[in-house]
């Protein structure tokens, strides 16, 4: 039930951006990847992600922000939500999540806020209460804190957390300073990170006091503190949307990770809980394989494998080809493999360029 | 024009069945390979065939025989045709070619006939007339005569044609007599097939006197020979139909080269006329593309290469693939490769297998 007295404070704000252009034809500029139910749980994945959270706070608490067009469609698929924050253009994830927590401070100055992506999938939900339980715990004594998902492998395709030294926290027994974050590694290098027990994946989640983040701001990226302290004030003023229009456009467009994480870490101000839950971002149609998408029904296999989807119900077949991925929609149809899942964005950029929008 | 007066006896037979399954899912039972305008030309490949036969004699002379399935496609498709005959069921082209030359000879006893596939591509009119005209000259003498395909390279998709000396026959300069049929070959076979110069492709091309046709018959396959005596003389009686209900599912299954190519071959009464035109029975999707079929308008290639087809005209796009092969048509999507090509016709096994008859 959501009412653990230890997140009586808890806000969570979900960022829902980004179109997912590697899960081309699937996800598109008009249907990003967070409204679709990839995984075929009759939920998509940010109605998953709903679901997560409001098992652990009340539904008030719970914040998304998104660009104009997605927000009729957030609507409908988030009956219960009640603070849907519209960002007129995208500006990448550090106004949108600061612009949250500026909004949350205003009315709760001893707010915790956690950010969580609209379109990853966790499924342990107990692995899952139990980290944001302790990356609470963190963020009260004044640091941000991320979770580390254990590797399962060595993935090149996530960022890592370097964790440092054990903390010594009330209510986070685990949890680690955090030496740096490092990029997606090639192979050896990730081989050495799940090795060494001290590198995790950066699951992009970050939960801190909305006046630590504020702070952090006010240091690092003075010119979007204060635009965004100004769009805030004007919330639930009449003039919320004039304000909204002319200062919105003028806020730098950075990641949180950007803007925030990686300074703050290199300063000793971040820490890392560890989360063993099974977590993916999704990033690729390897990545759906790999949580266990289903071939679409009646797919015909000769000398071959893979993963293939037929959104219009129609029959796939592949013959020699081994770890192909085969996607169809309505207007389009990708063939790749899971090696090269990666490079699918490249066909939406060949699209754009070629000005197919109605393709993208 | 139609009046070559080495022609004037000459007849055209065009068996026209067989479903392609090589070319699924383009080609179905209910839409077979010679229906289909595969190369892009605006013609079907039975059209294309009938526009060769045309060219040389009056379309009175031109016999399509085919199932009852597709008498009226074909008669759409051909409406300058006076001559189809239809089996009442397949059994292959010995009884189909058999009944049409049973059927011409009653009425002309000195036609020479040739039978020509209803789904192969030629290229050189001038070529094919000029391979046709030797032909025609060597059954005269009344052996039965080929073509053979100078080949361009060692397929392994062909079955090929050893040929032994050179004949003497008037207006027949390069006619060969025939050693042997050959099955497909190895790759190593085939090169040193090529390169021998005494093989050449067998294009499936018979030109015979209906009477040594039907003599050879006789003595080979008495049962069948009978059969068809007993189907042609009732041709223009009012019962045929009945006779044909009657008679045609007895008689035996089995293709004119096991029939008479072969075993006539062997003993001597076989010739072989070279063709040096291009020529091709488009057997599968590598062969389409060899012929220069284009890929589908709008194809987004990322570090791949292959034959795309969407015949509802969406957008195929490949990532990191080479030689690849996708075909789309409103219903299935078949993804292949060059070197796998042959082996499409296993997912038309496969779907049987599950009754998935609507499929192929």
């Amino acid at each position: 039930m959501p009412d653990d007295p230890a997140l009586t404070s808890f806000h969570a704000i979900i960022p829902a951006g980004g179109a997912g252009t590697r899960l081309w034809p699937l996800s598109r500029a008009s249907r990003p990847k967070f409204l679709l139910d990839l995984d075929g749980s009759g939920r998509s994945l940010l109605q998953q992600t709903w679901d997560r959270l409001v098992d652990l706070i009340p539904a008030e608490r719970i914040h998304v922000v998104t660009g104009t067009a997605h927000a009729g469609a957030i609507g409908e698929q988030l009956p219960e939500l009640t603070s849907l924050i519209v960002e007129p253009s995208p500006r990448d994830s550090m106004p949108a999540i600061g612009l949250a927590a500026a909004i949350i401070s205003a009315t709760d100055p001893d707010a915790i806020v956690g950010s969580f992506a609209a379109d990853h999938v966790i499924d342990d939900q107990i692995g899952f209460t139990e980290a944001i339980r302790q990356a609470v715990a963190v963020a009260q004594e004044g640091l941000i804190s991320t979770i580390g998902i254990t590797p399962t492998g060595p993935s090149t395709a996530f960022g890592y957390i370097e964790a440092g030294k054990l903390l010594d926290v009330d209510g986070a027994p685990s949890a680690r300073a955090i030496s740096r974050f490092v990029e997606k590694p090639d192979e050896t290098t990730a081989a050495t990170y799940v090795a060494d027990g001290d590198h995790s994946w950066n699951g992009g989640m970050f939960i801190t006091r909305t006046q630590v983040l504020l702070d952090h701001l006010a240091r690092l990226q003075p010119g979007l503190h204060e635009g965004l302290t100004r769009i805030a004030s004007a919330w639930h003023q009449p003039n919320r949307q004039a304000v909204l229009d002319t200062v919105w456009p003028s806020l730098t467009q950075i990641a949180i990770d950007h803007a925030i994480a990686e300074p703050v870490s290199l300063e000793g101000g971040m820490a890392m809980v560890p989360g063993s839950f099974s977590w993916d971002d999704l990033g690729d149609f390897a990545a759906l394989q790999d949580v266990g998408a289903a071939s679409s029904p009646g797919t015909v296999w000769v000398d071959a494998d893979g993963l293939t989807i037929a959104e219009d119900g129609t029959t796939v077949a592949v013959v020699g080809l081994h770890d192909v991925i085969v996607v169809r929609t309505v207007d389009a149809t990708l063939v790749t493999t899971r090696e090269h899942a990666q490079r699918v964005k490249e066909v939406v950029s060949a699209l754009k360029d070629r000005g197919r929008d109605d393709l993208v």
